[in-house]
C-alpha cells in the first residue's frame, strides 16, 4: 500500500483569531508561529496583511525566521470590482508581504456573489481568475473556495466554475470550504469526488476547511481525505468563530494513529501535541478543555472504580492509543467509587510507594474523607498532602490559633457590604496575628492568612487563587449539609487543586487555602520551623 | 420515502456522572429525569441500583412521576461468576429497582473476559445468557455489549457470539458500544452492518453507543444510524469519562435537522434544546461550552466585521440553521446582547405577556443583569419575580435593614467552629430583629431570616431549602471574583430556584434567600403589609 502525504494548513493566528475572546499580540502570532514550525506543520496562515498593522510586522518579522520546511501564507480576498489586481490594495498588500505562499479567498455561491458582494456572477468569475493570475506571478497560490459546499448545492454548474477560473489562472491548490461548517460527512466525501472529477484536467491538488457547526468537523476533513483532498486547513484546538474550526490536534492525530496509508508532518513524532494544545491555549488566555481528545487533561483520566482495576491489568483494555504519543499522560482520579487499585495507581504516580501497609493506611484515610465528602479528583495537592500525612513526611508550617470572620450590611439601608477576617498563629514558637479586609469573607480570610505568613514565608507572593468552587455534597438538608470548598491555585510553574468540607462552608474555605498555602511550601522545599513534629496523621486536612 | 424513527437513550445521570467533576445529588437526578421526559426523549437510564443508595432512592422516587412515553432503565452487569442469575446481588438489586426496562452490560472482547472478568470464553456467554434470561422474566431487557468495535476486532466470531447469547435469552435491544472511543466512522458503519447480518435470525434491535475520544461520536452515531441502527445512547453535552459520550443534543439535532428520513422525540420540536443543555451544566455544577454545536453561546455569534454585515443582508448566508430551531439566538458579538427569544419563550412560559414594549423592559433588565454575572436558567422563581418587578406587579413582604453574620472557631485551639446570624426587618411599619446561629453563616442566615418572618408569615415553615450552589462567575481573578450563588427550595407542591451574585458570597447568599422567601409568598398571595408599595424596578434583585 502506498502512503499518501496529507499537508497541514494551520490557520490559527488567521481564522482561530476570530474566535470569542482570542486576541493575539504580534508576539504570541510569532511564539506560535515557531511552534507549529517545530511540529512540522506544511503551512501557516499568517494573518490578513491589509487589515492591521500587527499582521504586516508578523510578515515582516517572521522572514528572518529558519522555519525548515514550513510555508508562511498570507491570506486575502480577490479583487474589487471593477478594478485591475495590480491596482487593488489588498491585493498589493498580500505580494508585499512576501510569503512563498499567497491564500486567496472568493466566493463560489452564486448568492454571495450577487447579494453580498453585489457583482454579476461573470464579474465574480473573472475577479477570482485575475485575482489568482496576479498573485501567481509572486507566489504559490492556495485558493479558498468559500461555502463551496453550499454553493454547489444552490449551484454547481456556477459553483465548478469559479473552481475552474482559480486552477486555470495558476492556483496550485483548491481548497473546498465548508464555511457555515453544516454539511454532513458523506456529502462532504460525495461533492469532494465531483469536483476533483470535474477539474481532472487541472495539475491541481485539493485541500479541505472545515467549521465545526454540526460537531462534525473532524469527520468531514477525514472524509475529504479520503476523497482525494491532499490538504486539511484548520487551527490548533479547533479555535475560531462560532463552534470553531477543524481541530488539527485530532484531524492529525487521527490521520497518523487510526486511519492507514497517510503520512503528516513529514512523519515526524505527534508527541509535542500536548504542549502544543496547551501552550495555545494559554497564549489566547483560554480556558483548556479537559475533555479535549488526545490532548486533554481527562482523556486518558479514569475514574470507575472497575475501570481503573482492569486498567491496571493491561492499558489497552480502556484506552484507544497509547496516551505518550500525543504526549499525555494516564492519570487515576480518586473518586467515590475508587477503591484501592485507584489509589496505589495515583500513589505509584506520585512516586511515593507501592508497599502494602502503607497503601492500606492511605486507602482507609481516603475512605474516611470520602465518607465525610471529600473528593479527591480535582484536589490532587491535597492528596498529596494526605499522603504525605499518612506516611509521616509532612512537616507543618504554620498551627492556626484562631480565625474569625465578619460580614454584613455596614449599616442601616445603606446596603454597603463589608467582610473583614482576623488570623492569630503560630510559626514555630512565634505568635503572629493579623487582620484584612476582603471582597467577601473568604477572600479577606485568604487576604489576612497570607499577610500574617508572608513575613515568614516570602515565596508565597508567588502563588494566587485562579478558581473558588461550592459545592453541597449532600444537598437534601439544604444549607446546613456538609460544603465542599475547591480552590485552584497558580504560581509560574503550574496550577494545584486543594480541598476543604465542613458544615460550614468558612472552615472548609479555610482549610482548602491552608493546604494551598502548604503545598507550595512543600514544593518550594522551605524548611519548616525548628521543632515543629513531622505529622503522623490528617487530622488537619480532615478539618479535625 | 419512509420515515424511521430513532429512540434516543440517555445516561446523563450514569455515563455522564462519571465525568470529572461531575456529582449528582439525588434531587439533582430527579430534575434532569423530569427534563429529559419533558423533551421526550425515549429512555432515561438512571443509575447502577447496586452501588449505591442514591441511585436506590433515585428508582423509588421516579417511579411516583408520570413520564409520559419515557421509560427509567436501571443498569447493571451480568450476573457473578459461578453464580445462579437468581442468586446475584446485582440481578436482584436490578428487579428490586421495578423500572420497565433494564440495561445489561456484558462482555464482547475475548480478552476482557479471559484477563479482566478471568472466566472462560463459554462461562461469559454463560453469563450473558443467564442473566439477560433472567431480567427479561421481569422487565424488557437491553442488552450493551462492552467493547463491541474492539471485541469484533480481536475476534469477531466470539463477539457475535456474545451477542447472540443475548438476543437468544430474550433481549429486545442490542447496543454496540465503542468503550473507548476509538472507532472510526466507516468502521462503525461496516462493523453495525455485519453485526445485524449475523443477527439476521432474531427479532431485534441495534442500538449504538459511542464515546469521543476521536472527536467522532457524533459522526460515529449518525454512521451507525445509517447502517441500520435504530437507537443512540449518549449524555446531555457528551459529558461523561475521559473525552465524553456522544453529546444527544448534536445527535439529536443532526437528525433531526441535518439528515433526512429520520424522526426523533415522536417528531416533537428541538426548541427547548439549549435549555435543557445548560440546565444539565448548571446542575452537574459545570462551565458551559461557549463553542458547543447548536447550543453554544457562540454556536451563532458573529465577529468578523464582514460577516456580520453578511448576516444583517441574510442571515442563511453564515448559519447552517435558523437558531431558534434548537432555542438559540443569534448574537452579533460587541454589543453583548443575548435572550431575546430566550427571555420572549420563558415569559410566555410563565403565561406573563409578550407585548413589545413590556419585552422590551424585560431584555433591557435581563441584560443588565447578565452582564453583571446573572444567569437565569435555573433560577426560575428569580425570573418570575423580575418579570413581577419590571411590570409593576411585584409587593414586597419586608424591607432589610441590615444583616449581620460572624463565624470562626470559637477559641484557641479547641476548633470549634461557630456561625451566628443577626437580622434586623421591617415588616409594613413593624420592626423585627432576630438572631440565629447555624451550621455555617448561609445557615444561620436563613434561620435567622425566618425567625424573623415566620410570626407574620406562618406559611414559609412549609418551605425548605434543598440546594445551594456557589460559582465564581470571573474566575480568573479568584475569590475577589463575582460570586454566584444558586439556591433551591422546595415546599410540598414543587421546587423553585434563585439566585443571587455579588462580590461577597454572603450578600449574594442573603439575595437568594430573600429571592426563595419573596416566591413563596407571592405564589400563596400572601397579602404584603398595608402601604406597601407595589415595585417598579429590579432593584432588590439586582443586589443594590
Amino acid at each position: 500500500m502506498t502512503t499518501q502525504t496529507i499537508q497541514i494548513y494551520d490557520t490559527t493566528l488567521r481564522d482561530g483569531s476570530q474566535g470569542e475572546g482570542v486576541s493575539f499580540s504580534l508576539q504570541d502570532k510569532l511564539n506560535i508561529a515557531r511552534r507549529l514550525a517545530e511540529m512540522g506543520v506544511d503551512f501557516i496562515e499568517g494573518g490578513y496583511p491589509l487589515s492591521n498593522e500587527k499582521d504586516v510586522a508578523f510578515f515582516e518579522q517572521i522572514r528572518r525566521d529558519d522555519l525548515g520546511a514550513t510555508k508562511i501564507c498570507a491570506f486575502g480576498m480577490t479583487r474589487r470590482k471593477s478594478m485591475k489586481a495590480e491596482d487593488d490594495p489588498g491585493m498589493t498588500a498580500l505580494i508585499r508581504a512576501q510569503t512563498p505562499c499567497v491564500t486567496l479567498v472568493g466566493k463560489t455561491w452564486d448568492y454571495h456573489a450577487t447579494e453580498v458582494l453585489r457583482v454579476s456572477l461573470d464579474e465574480n468569475v473573472a475577479m477570482i481568475g485575475e485575482s489568482a493570475e496576479f498573485l501567481a506571478r509572486h507566489a504559490r497560490v492556495i485558493y479558498d473556495a468559500e461555502h463551496f459546499f453550499d454553493g454547489f448545492r444552490a449551484n454547481p454548474d456556477y459553483a465548478i466554475k469559479t473552481l475552474r477560473a482559480a486552477a486555470s489562472a495558476g492556483a496550485q491548490w483548491i481548497v473546498l470550504c465548508d464555511t457555515n461548517g453544516g454539511t454532513l460527512p458523506e456529502r462532504v466525501a460525495e461533492v469532494t469526488k465531483i469536483a476533483r472529477e470535474k477539474l481532472s484536467d487541472f495539475d491541481v491538488q485539493f485541500g479541505i476547511h472545515c467549521h465545526n457547526d454540526g460537531d462534525l468537523a473532524t469527520a468531514n476533513s477525514l472524509a475529504a481525505v479520503d476523497a482525494g483532498a491532499t490538504q486539511v486547513q484548520g487551527t490548533i484546538n479547533g479555535i475560531g468563530e462560532r463552534c470553531g474550526n477543524a481541530d488539527l490536534v485530532t484531524v492529525m492525530a487521527n490521520l497518523m494513529l487510526k486511519k492507514t496509508g497517510y503520512e503528516v508532518l513529514g512523519g515526524r513524532s505527534l508527541t509535542p501535541l500536548t504542549e502544543l494544545s496547551r501552550y495555545v491555549y494559554e497564549t489566547a488566555n483560554l480556558q483548556w478543555r479537559n475533555d479535549q481528545p488526545f490532548v486533554g487533561q481527562s482523556a486518558f483520566a479514569h475514574k470507575g472504580g472497575m475501570h481503573v482495576h482492569a486498567i491496571n491489568k493491561a492499558a489497552a483494555t480502556y484506552e484507544h492509543i497509547d496516551p505518550a504519543l500525543v504526549g499525555n499522560e494516564r492519570r487515576i482520579l480518586i473518586s467515590e467509587l475508587s477503591g484501592r487499585s485507584n489509589i496505589a495507581a495515583v500513589a505509584k504516580q506520585h512516586d511515593i510507594t507501592d508497599d502494602r501497609e502503607s497503601m492500606d493506611k492511605i486507602l482507609s484515610e481516603v475512605v474516611r474523607l470520602e465518607n465525610q465528602g471529600f473528593q479527591f479528583e480535582s484536589a490532587g495537592a491535597s492528596f498529596d498532602l494526605l499522603v504525605k500525612k499518612v506516611l509521616g513526611m509532612f512537616t507543618r508550617h504554620f498551627d492556626t490559633i484562631k480565625y474569625r470572620i465578619v460580614a454584613g450590611d455596614r449599616d442601616s439601608r445603606s446596603h454597603t457590604v463589608f467582610a473583614e477576617a482576623i488570623i492569630k498563629l503560630m510559626i514555630g514558637d512565634e505568635l503572629w496575628f493579623d487582620a484584612a479586609e476582603g471582597h467577601g469573607p473568604v477572600n479577606a480570610l485568604d487576604a489576612a492568612l497570607r499577610k500574617a505568613l508572608l513575613g515568614r514565608y516570602p515565596c508565597l507572593s508567588e502563588m494566587h487563587l485562579i478558581d473558588y468552587k461550592v459545592r453541597v455534597v449532600d444537598s437534601s438538608a439544604g444549607t446546613a449539609a456538609s460544603i465542599r470548598v475547591n480552590i485552584e491555585s497558580a504560581d509560574e510553574s503550574g496550577t494545584w487543586g486543594t480541598i476543604g468540607v465542613s458544615e460550614n462552608i468558612i472552615e472548609a474555605s479555610y482549610h482548602a487555602l491552608v493546604d494551598a498555602v502548604e503545598y507550595k511550601l512543600h514544593k518550594e522545599n522551605v524548611p519548616a520551623p525548628d521543632g515543629t513534629k513531622v505529622e503522623e496523621s490528617a487530622a488537619l486536612t480532615a478539618g479535625s
